[in-house]
């Protein structure tokens, strides 16, 4: 690849932001043109986050004042909401990968059922394309708006998508319990998130049906199985900075799972099946675009369980979008992402 | 109460064994009298213990050398598979409450098949009372010997128990997803436990029905019931220092669960039962001898959840085994137990 | 002790607040009549912090709300900057003990100086006396007015008091290097307190003389020792719930100043020196009303350690609060205070 | 670089050998062709560290079974002591990276002093270079056997050798204290390594000028200032993974001291100093091989304070290593280890 890329970060001074430029740094062919983040324009990146401070990075500005002309492609990892109305101000020639939650529900209908507002852009949103780069590789290659999936959508996703397909789940008696770190919340300000709130505790959130992820579950489960599906799914906050892991109850024959996993995931890079009746932990995937899964049985016949692992900010988030956007400006889609995971 | 009790403990150099010096220091009519720990015999429990040096104590001793004629009661917190030999040669005028897992399973083919090793007191397996103070309170106050329960088995029946009563859950569909702080797994040397492979790190373990905690609950789930009751149930290792959080997904009405738990632990001290649809976290209960309970409801019809924590040393051990020695020195039951939990 | 006096604590949807209240649940005389907050005023304790829920206590309320006649004593855990405008307007016959900064400096242009606002009750800090209990003892039981320390200022007097009282150490050579947890900047909400930016992180704060105890150790010290004392401090903030842990460089000899400090501290219930050559650690002290010293000498000739660590939300601001507050009212010193610490 | 080297590790079972190879996988031109691990030999790599299940690595060996023909480079990840005994058995066409301390000290009277025991190979000891890269870089090209620094030594020595060469500071008023992360203790048993025993503790250890990495700092600032140079010395265990943060306590002039700074570091590539005043954080570094320093003056006249932090696994470790490793196989100094930071 001998042809450079140039990228803007919007919403650069948030995690996702931020984890984009980690992983760009290191990337063969992309380079940085601009960054923007409203609260803090005019504030080096090294000041917002004294980790970047060694690479020469543009500074904060407003996404008014980035001039778009040059620019190939745009990471939007703004708060939810915003994107809709700023990709739509976009020139055309501009790719767009959103990593929030804006173009994630094909049918405006159900944005505003989960997310309570009208969408902001129902003409585009024909055109985005969710962004499991797993399961939607070729139209994200020709994309020019991809949405990224939400970061508990994509770990429930690699647990069950295979199963779905292959049909070795009761699709009704699917239970998901969630183990969150707690940098999925980003980077604002809520008195739950304080270090004196979270350290040495665990809670369930969003639980009863009411997480904002389960419209991407019903959407794709139901789409794979071609009837309706609803999971059951509770997150948990933990006392980690990274990190999601899904522990997914299921009736099914744990041998036939894990055969349907392993043959789905065969020629993944990123997708880790371990062998049957090993169990991944959340700090084997850390700092990675790694997923790892395993499968058991239970000695109550007919029961199996699948745990998948993965980094939130990384695979969850911003690692996708770089694998989404490797594919969309013709990079290998593993470019920048081979970073081996950092343990302990 | 104007009459002190004199207590040993055996095993006082593990964390249970210093949770139940915490708790005694401030107990109105328990003396300490002797404490044991093999290993570390001969040493002052300060050096052992840093946080207990301002209390008066006897030093470690080995259990040969501790005179049992003037010990009312021993709190055994010995490494399982101990206590039966050692129980079996106390004198008969000494009660014991055992916070290990020798004594938990009435038939001793249970404890066979469930740890590995014949029983090696089988003849007074049958005086053994099993320990969940707030279920066997009678028979506790006239007990010799009091079997403690697993912490993870005390967490999971105090959420299912009266649903079982009440007969308002399904009893073949009832799984368990239990998040574990770290001492649980106690003071020993294990690679697993190290601060630098835990922290940071979520994973499943005993997974799949391997768990020996299953012994309890297949016992009592199914006397409770009247016929077999066989959950499903993981426990997780999270990185905290206290506490176990079990959320439990269950078939019945919300309402149903949530009345028949109020009803169950309305006069309970140490139970407190959350607002319907309103969780606890297990921060909220650090350091103390309470439970939290909560219930929801989930956009599934028919589905429920229940989550239950306690402090795994304190409510799942060390309190537990105080709260049963109150009963059976004729003490009042909450004596030494009504420290508020430490948050943050 | 058979009369119950009645307590109001204002600023309790604060850390501090809740560690009174946990604190004086087991208080044998003291009862909590009300509880002020203004932000949550009209909310149960309950739903402001779930680990006392068990308890029951008043509501909270706004401060105009609360009826002063039957109060004995108000403990004052309010933001910096409040206390001077409402102990002013309280009946003179409520005593008071606060728990922020407002009157700990005697001189009001001290105050100006390091809080950067003119004092608002000048007329009231003659009377106010320095809450450091172990050593105003005499004072504090005849005050009307206390003013808890800062408790990174108590640590470090606990450390250095006795040292600076017996002539052991080099005046000008004094450097504090001090360990915080997280909850001593309270539960307001900064983004450098979130649990992501903190967890796994340590760095100095408030460092080069700029922190607002030098006004205490400035103001002590000096008085100590009849001359200018100037500390270098420098404080972290750790990845810690509570805790504060001094390592204090000093010039002198080992043995000379372990011997001041069991000397000095010899008859104090909550101060334990630990033999010379042994170190305490934070997490010795959490939860209690105790403080650790430990001093050791260097292979440098001269040079000499001292380390001392506190619990800040309990000895270092509520405990001592209630400290205080037990000899103002002619309760034992000690009472509700016997705690042991909690560990692990 | 087109000539892909061989390079092979023993002891990699330990932290710095995994994460010598998280660092290896993405370096352009080297290829781990062994790996031993005496206790865990016969083991797979993803069993002994599932976190590098998805790289195709040779499997663990005792390193009787390595054949070392083929080997460019060994390092040596072993612990401390037996390095000497196998360095002295490879063939002389082996290049080798000690990371252990086994050579660290130029003349073998200091390594039997701090490390208590004859050196087993004094022969060899002559040939071995100090392996702080920055300092040593000429030296290291040409080497074939180069002595990782301490991980401590590594970071008090990137705080003061500048000042020490500048004559900017005191001699005789140096006082270093360290906060240190856990995974510095290696993945050994010991009861104080826990999670129970660390998570919420702050603990100072090998205090009083005990620390065995006192040889390296008085054998190289007395080297470098051409007399005798003792510093006080004080490391603390902090609750995180990784990280070490050195706070130093000067005599001398801040600005001063920053120009000093900034001037013997302005061509490093892995070194940022932050402009004067600013204070790094241990987590600005996490995984990556860059040190943070600041600078700061003191209210106190005359005083300043450095602080110094840097990933003791990377930096302090592995990516030193790593760094060497590069120079003497003629690559790029810095390939492998552009990695940024993972923050949070």
């Amino acid at each position: 690849m001998s042809v450079t890329k140039n990228v803007a970060i919007l919403g650069a001074s948030g995690y996702t932001g931020a984890e984009l430029v980690r992983l760009i740094v290191t990337h063969p062919g992309m380079r940085i043109a601009a960054l923007s983040g409203d609260r803090k324009a005019g504030m080096a990146m090294a000041e917002v986050f004294p980790h970047l401070r060694h690479i020469d990075l543009p500074p904060l500005v407003t996404i008014d004042e980035i001039d778009f002309a040059g620019i190939d492609l745009v990471f939007c990892a703004l708060p939810h909401g915003l994107s809709q109305a700023i990709v739509r101000e976009l020139p055309k020639s501009v790719k767009v990968v959103d990593l929030g939650a804006d173009f994630r529900l094909r049918d405006p209908k159900d944005y505003e059922k989960w997310y309570g507002r009208a969408h902001d852009a129902p003409e585009i949103q024909p055109e985005a394309v969710y962004g499991l780069t797993e399961f939607y590789r070729d139209d994200i290659r020709t994309a020019r708006l991809v949405a990224g999936t939400g970061c508990n959508a994509a770990t429930v996703q690699f647990a069950l998508r295979p199963l779905i397909s292959a049909g070795v789940i009761d699709l009704d008696e699917i239970i998901c319990d969630l183990k969150n770190g707690v940098s999925g919340a980003g980077r604002s300000l809520k008195e739950n998130m304080l270090y004196a709130e979270r350290a040495q505790d665990v809670a369930a959130y969003s639980f009863g049906g009411t997480h904002r992820h389960l419209g991407e579950f019903d959407q794709e489960f139901s789409l794979l199985a071609g009837r309706d599906v609803r999971i059951v799914f509770t997150p948990h906050l933990v006392p980690a900075n990274r990190g999601i892991l899904a522990t997914c109850y299921l009736r099914g024959d744990a041998g036939a799972i894990h055969d349907a996993m392993v043959s789905a995931y065969a020629d993944e890079p990123f997708v880790v099946v371990l062998p049957k009746g090993k169990m991944p932990g959340m700090s084997d995937v850390q700092g990675s675009n790694f997923v790892h899964i395993g499968v058991a049985g239970d000695r109550v016949s007919g029961r199996a369980m699948v745990v998948a692992t993965l980094d939130n900010l990384c695979k969850g988030s911003s690692g996708q979008a770089l694998q989404n956007a490797n594919l969309m400006l013709g990079f290998d889609e593993t470019a920048g992402l081979m970073l081996a995971p950092v343990f302990p």
